[in-house]
Parts: structure tokens; C-alpha cells; sequence
């Protein structure tokens, strides 16, 4: 009986799974190989796939499968497989009946709409483009945190949506002891004087880079039989079902620090999903629990990893091989340092480890400020770079590297740039666990090495999908809750050295 | 009130149209991008959303609406776009309330596997492994048959789907006037002995074909703005939407005629597709009209222009420029007979214009008798073997060359492969037509101008969509009714020259 209830709760959940695939398949294409005016169409149809997905989620009938398999389940402990499905799928579902399936769908169609634009307007540097649908979208992003009336903030039920759990207030509040823990390092850094990053700055032909980039996540354990790497403006992983992962990436040719850490990053979203326990495929325990938590692999792989003195001396000579005339004259540690420069710069996803967190914190408050109202659209680029101005020291020469760099804002990414910052923590946190649980990690990544790291991510984070929220999770594996003391003393130990603070 | 009727009646279809969309990308991906195991889910979610798009356009309120409008729209003439959109919509539509949508998905859900069988299954010369999925399948498109209770033959409401009009009956009578009229003009060509085709028997790197065919293609009028190209086993053409209409094509290194020839083909269909009336996108108006009328575009393409004579006296020196090597020893007038060589061959997409029809029949009868059951899945070789020793008079040296060839039975196409010879005959006819208006094309083709050629089909058949039913539409811009005069004498004509007959 409680197996029939199940199973029917799963073919409905399949269902709506089927059209999100589907919805994920054809942004993807757009991303990725869509003739130039094939937009309009597109952009319907992903309206039409999103809402009927949301009209067969949000179904009655799955509510009552769900109070049926409430009572059905009672005694099961939380961490069993029906139990968490119940759990899990019915804070969705709660969530999800409160938005009406034409706003879901009018979100997704301007959208669509917008982002096309954008994928314009950036190259143009035309802002101005952009503002009437980027106020409706705005608007339309007020109407979805309205579902949700008792919010202290209206960000809230949008950043909840991403990290379940936080809120704008909690996250201000753990920014400012961020931000106080950061800026003296980022000073002590400034004054040390500036590390050469020259190497990456040549000419870098981009197959060579693509080869070496899927050479490194073949060994990470991304697996190409259930995945593959395109490249798009502005990289991503998507999860179509759980044997078809994909990642996107660019490359740069006069600098390699673009692809190559893109692919790191993006492989290291992908692995988590292909970490999940298969049969939470095609419902909502079938996917990563949190941006937070999801920027933490993207984090680690990309910068735990793939910038450790460990690994680069595992992999730069091979890179050296590959682009002996660029690299022959710079030594290992020479190009160690290079790939851990920090210096305040105009890009966040070209920003170094240390001053990362500043760029989303600018975001994460501009964004609030949108969307209460209190910053109008047409005072955005201003704004934005008035904050580069005193966050950072700089000034972006147009609005091309700064308000339009993002695609968050213009491909409908609400209530989710904390989860960048969280990540960084997290990663930290999560991989002194790591380290406590198997101390020779590090020797093994120097030795390209990665089953070890990965299998222990697996055991402890990747297989539970969405099963734990993300503070769960972090009390499991690391018996605290979120925090910045790891990630602080990693920054610190790390760019001590290189620096010598 | 009308045009209230109307648009309501479309925003159905575009709904339904969407899923259509979605089902067709998620198609094209499989067979071009994605990863090995991504399969299973792929099946389901092309499953799902066939299931859908099939719920969505059988709602009995589309029933209604197309009640209202017959009235509302009773005086306008049958060219009328309403009254076409009415008409044809109607004929679909009560088509499509006649088959469960169950069957539908079921059918779906077992062709993407099928299909995903077959592509590892031709490789490894398997038949074996295929025969219980294909005999499911059999058993499903009998079910698909028997929703249309009172056919002569059991093939024949699948036939309609492809070439409305058309029955087993009528195209038997018709293949075997074809036939007769064939067999003499084979057996001439064998007598006369053989034209040297080895100059397409060379090492061709894939690159350099493929940039030969795009630009002739574009010279063609096929828009990269709205379509492009990819590879896979199988070419393809794919409509999503009006401004995206993708094609696939296939390269054999030792062998310039497929790769090449291909690419022809597949733009002729794209340029129905790329024709058709705007806003007719989205309905049952905006696709072609017939797989008859369809072929008869991919066919005129490739073969009428792009075999031509005068085609090659414009391009040849451009070919030859880029495979200096291999065809600088070769003369045009070589070369045009090379690309017309007529030969029994056992791969019907590399089969010559005149032996073509051949195996277009070979499938045909075969396929009738898979469906009425006088022929099992298990003797389907030896059938097909047999076939090709008494039409062709040749033996496939295994399975790979012989019944796994074409992917149609393992995709879930069945009433098609007529489709192939009836456009083979139109295209005569269509093109004869043309030149009775506009005598001047050949000599157009032979300066590579196609627009003249183009601007015709597009005014007389491509931009009317499936207006006008094939019969409809030959009689239309003919003035007679299908037939085999025209293609016979463009044959006799054609190959009477090249082999001295």
C-alpha cells in the first residue's frame, strides 16, 4: 500500500521532472547552438514547458499523495529514502502552490526575452537597452516574493529559494564579520606588493586549453559518459537527469586563467550532481540542496584543488608540455603564485580567492536594493560603480565589465549571489572534515590523485541529494553550523605564505 | 468574435506546438550531442512531452473551437488562411482523437529506445538484439492502425499520416507502372557498361567537404540565421519553430558523395520548411504538406540542380580548388558523369537517381508485410536479402548493409519510405512546371544563381505549407494529377546522355 503511494507519488513527480529536463535541454541549446533568431519561439516554449511543470507539481493530487504518505511514514527515521522524499517533496510542494502557474510562466517568457537581449546589449554596452524588461522582471520577481507574505525582507523568499534556511538579514549580518575578517587581509596583501601573474597573460591557442581542461576533470572523476563540455558567454553545469550532467565553458586566448578555471569550477558542480544516489533521479531529492552548498564544490574543485601548490606540481609540467614556449621560462612556483594573485579587479568570475567575496557582497546589496525599491534600474550602473569605487578601489571603463558582466539578473537568477560567498565558506569547512577524516588528501592530489577526496565528498555530501538542507548537512560533516573561521585561516595560511605577510 | 475564436484556437496550438518544440530538440540532441548514457531518461521525457503535445491538441475544447469556426468561417474561400488553419486543423485534429494518448507515450518510449538500440546495435551487426523491440513496436503501430477501423490495409491509416490521399492499394498500382517503366531504362544502363565513379573514391578530409556543402547550401538560400548544420548517423531535417529549422549531415572520408550529397538534400527540405508562411508557425499549416511533397524538394535539390550539369559547370573549378589533388586530373565532364554513375548499390541514401525507386520498393512490400503479418521480424533479412538478389541482383555482405541500414523502422517511422519515390516523381513534375514559367533557371543554376529557381517553389509550393494537400498542390501548379511521365522522361533524357543510350 505505502509502495503504491509511492509509486505514484514518483510517476507525478517523473512527470513534472520530464518537462523540467526538457525545459533544461532547450536553455541549454539557446546557451549553446541556437540559431540567432530562434529566440522568440524559444522563449515561449520554455514559458509553456515551465508552467505545465509547474501545474503538474503543484497538482492536488500529489498534495494528497503526500498526506497519505505523511501519516503512512510517520515512524520512519528522518534519514530514510521515503521519509526524505515525503519531507523534501512536500516543502517544495508548499512552496510551489503558492505561485501561480501564469506568473511561473510569464517569469520564464520575459526571461527569456531578456536574456536574448543581454546576450546582445553586453558586446554593444547598451545598459539602457535593458532597463524596461529588467524593471518588469524585477517586478515580476516582487510579485513571486509576494506569494510569501511575512517576510521581513523581500529577498527573503528568493534567497530562500536558493539556501534554504538563510535570509537577507542573517547573511548581512554574517557579511559584516566577512567583510571585517577580510578587508585587513586584502590590506596586508595590497601593501605586500603585487605577485606576477604575467604567465597567464599570453597567447594560449583555446584547443590546447580545451584539451588540457577536460584532461584535468577526466581525472577529477567527471565522468563523459554521463555529461559533456560546450562552451557559452558565461559558463554553467545542467542537470537534464541523472546520466546526462553538462557543462559549459569559454576560453580566453591571451588568458588562461578564464578556461581553464571555469571548466575547474563548472566540473566541480557537476560532480556533486554526479555523486547523487541514482534513484533520487526525477524528483526533488535528485539535485544539490543549496547554491550554497553547490558553490562549495564548485569552489573547492576550482580553488582548494586546482590552485594547491599540490596539484601543480602534479600537473604543470604536462601544461608546460602543452605550451612549452609560453611557460619553459616560468618556473613551478613562479606559476603557482601567478594562479594566486590577488589584486582587486573588475570581474568577478576572473577574481581571485581573497577579494571574491567582496564582488557578491556589491551584488548580494545592490540586489536587495532592487528589489525593495529602493534603487531604481535607471540608477543601477551608478550604483555599481560607485561600490567598485569604495569596495575596491577601481572603476570599470564601461558598463560592459560592470553591470552588464552577470548574467544572474538578466536570465531571471534572483536571491542567489549570497550562495557564491557561503560556498567559499563552506568549501573551507568541508574540507578540513575532509582532511581530518583522510590527512594524506593533499599528498595524493599532488600525486593527481583525486579518488580519494572525491569518494569522501561522495559518501558524506554528494550521494544525499537534496536529503539534509545545507545547515543539516554542515552539522553532519563538520559538526558545526555555517562560519567563517575555516575559510579565514585558509586565505590566511595560503596567502601568508605566498605573500609573505 | 471570429478573431477572438481564432486566437483562441491558436494559443491551444502553440501550446501544443510548443511541447512539438520541445520533443523535437530533445530528438536532435539525442542524435547529435548527447552523452552515451543519457538515453533512458531521454526516452521518457520524449515520452512524456509526445503524451502532452498529443492531451493538448485533443482537448475537446479545441474540438469546440473548430465547431464555431466552421460556421463562423462557412463563406471564405478554401484558399483563405483562416478557413485553410480551420480545415486542416479539423483533419488532424479528428485524426488525433482516434488514438489514445497512452498509446502515444507508449509508442514514444519505445521507439527512443529502440532507436538508442539500433545505433549500437547497426555497428555491431545485430539484428538479433532488436527483433523483441521491434516487434513491440510492430504491435504498437498495429494498435496506432486499428484506431482507424475500416482501412483496406492495415498500413494504410499510416500511410495517410505521411501522404494523405494515399493507400497501399494506390501505391502499388502506381509503383508498378513505375517499375515498368524502369526496368528497361536499368537494364539499358547495364548493358551500356559502366561510368567510372572512382574520382569520388577518394581521400577527402571532412573538414574541407563540409565547408564546400555550407557554402552551397548558402548560395541555395538556406538561412544560417535561422537553421544550421551538425552531424549524425542518420541526416536529418528538423523543424522547432519557423526561425529554426536545423539539418544533419554525415561525412565519409573515402567517399565525396555522401557527405556531400547529403547536405543537398537535407537543405531542399529546410527550404520547404524556411519557406513556409510565418505566421503560419505554430499550426497544423506551418509544416510541409506531404513526406511525397517533401522528398520532392530534398530530391529536386540534391539531384535535379545538384547533379546537374550546369550545377557543375559552376562549381566544379571551386571543388576542384579545394581538392586540387584528387580532382585536378579529373575533367568536369568526368566528374558530372562520376556524380551520376548508375549502378545496382546496397545502401539506398548512396543510391543513384535511377536505381533509387528500387529500394524505396524493396521497403515498401516489406514493410506492408511486417504489418499485416505475413512476414515475421526473425525472417526479415532473409527477406530483405532475397529482395535485393531479385531487384538488384545483389547480396549484402551482412545485417549492416542490409535491413539495419535505414533508421525509420528503428525510430518509429513507419507509412514513409512511398514518401521517397512519390518525391523522386514530383520533383520532376514540380520542376518541369518551373521551367514552363521561368525557362531561364538552367542557365541561372549554371551561373550559381538559385533565387530564380527559389522564388518559384517558394511562391507555388513552400510558402503555402500544408495549405493544399500534395494532390491538391500538383494540380495546382501541374494541372494534372501524380505520375511517372515526367520523372521517366527526365531520366531518359538525363542517362540516355551520359550513357550513350
Amino acid at each position: 500500500m505505502t509502495e503504491n503511494l509511492l509509486n505514484e507519488l514518483k510517476n507525478r513527480l517523473y512527470e513534472a521532472a520530464d518537462l523540467g529536463h526538457a525545459a533544461s535541454v532547450l536553455n541549454w541549446d539557446m546557451s549553446t547552438y541556437m540559431p540567432p533568431k530562434g529566440a522568440p519561439q524559444r522563449g515561449r516554449a520554455m514559458a509553456t514547458l515551465n508552467k505545465l511543470q509547474h501545474e503538474k507539481f503543484t497538482d492536488p493530487a500529489v498534495g494528497n499523495l503526500l498526506d497519505q504518505l505523511e501519516t503512512a511514514l510517520g515512524g520512519r527515521p528522518a534519514e530514510d529514502d521515503a521519509a526524505s522524499l515525503v519531507r523534501v517533496t512536500r516543502r517544495e510542494y508548499d512552496r510551489a502552490v503558492k505561485v501561480p502557474a501564469s506568473l511561473v510562466g510569464e517569469i520564464s517568457e520575459v526571461t527569456s526575452a531578456l536574456y536574448d537581449a543581454w546576450t546582445r546589449a553586453r558586446p554593444a554596452n547598451d545598459f539602457a537597452s535593458l532597463m524596461p524588461m529588467l524593471e518588469k522582471e524585477l517586478d515580476l520577481f516582487r510579485q513571486m516574493a509576494n506569494c510569501f507574505p511575512g517576510y521581513q525582507h523581500i529577498s527573503d523568499p528568493l534567497i530562500n529559494f536558493s539556501d534554504y534556511g538563510m535570509s537577507a538579514e542573517s547573511i548581512r549580518s554574517l557579511f559584516a564579520e566577512l567583510r571585517a575578517g577580510l578587508v585587513p587581509i586584502v590590506k596586508a596583501i595590497a601593501a605586500a606588493g603585487g605577485v606576477d601573474d604575467s604567465p597567464l597573460h599570453q597567447l594560449y591557442p583555446e584547443q590546447e586549453q580545451e584539451s588540457f581542461g577536460v584532461e584535468i576533470i577526466k581525472d577529477y572523476g567527471y565522468d563523459f559518459e554521463r555529461g559533456r563540455q560546450d562552451r557559452t558567454h558565461h559558463p554553467f553545469m545542467t542537470r537534464f537527469s541523472g546520466n546526462d550532467i553538462r557543462i559549459t565553458t569559454r576560453f580566453n586566448e591571451n588568458y588562461l586563467g578564464d578556461g581553464l578555471f571555469s571548466t575547474l569550477h563548472e566540473a566541480g558542480h557537476a560532480l556533486y550532481e554526479q555523486g547523487i544516489t541514482p534513484s533520487f533521479d526525477g524528483t526533488p531529492l535528485g539535485g544539490g540542496t543549496s547554491t550554497g552548498v553547490h558553490e562549495s564544490q564548485s569552489r573547492l574543485w576550482e580553488n582548494i584543488v586546482g590552485r594547491s601548490h599540490g596539484f601543480w606540481s602534479r600537473y604543470y609540467s604536462q601544461l608546460q608540455a602543452i605550451f612549452p614556449e609560453q611557460l619553459n621560462p616560468v618556473s613551478l612556483d613562479e606559476f603557482y603564485r601567478a594562479v594566486n594573485t590577488s589584486k582587486p579587479s573588475l570581474i568577478r568570475v576572473d577574481a581571485d580567492e581573497v577579494t571574491y567575496n567582496l564582488h557578491v557582497m556589491i551584488r548580494f546589496d545592490l540586489e536587495l536594493k532592487l528589489l525593495e525599491g529602493s534603487l531604481a534600474v535607471k540608477d543601477l550602473p551608478e550604483a555599481w560603480q560607485s561600490r567598485y569605487a569604495s569596495d575596491l578601489g577601481l572603476t570599470a571603463p564601461d558598463d560592459r565589465d560592470g553591470v552588464l558582466q552577470d548574467v544572474h539578473w538578466y536570465a531571471g537568477i534572483f536571491g542567489y549571489f549570497q550562495g557564491y560567498a557561503l560556498g567559499n565558506l563552506m568549501s573551507a569547512q568541508f574540507y578540513d572534515a575532509a582532511l581530518r577524516a583522510n590527512p594524506s588528501i593533499p599528498d595524493e592530489i599532488a600525486q593527481g590523485e583525486f579518488a580519494g577526496l572525491r569518494t569522501w565528498l561522495t559518501e558524506n555530501i554528494y550521494q544525499h541529494g537534496s536529503k539534509f538542507t545545507a545547515d543539516e548537512l554542515l552539522h553532519r560533516v563538520t559538526g558545526e553550523g555555517l562560519g567563517i573561521k575555516a575559510w579565514i585561516k585558509y586565505i590566511q595560511g595560503k596567502y601568508g605564505g605566498i605573500y609573505k605577510l
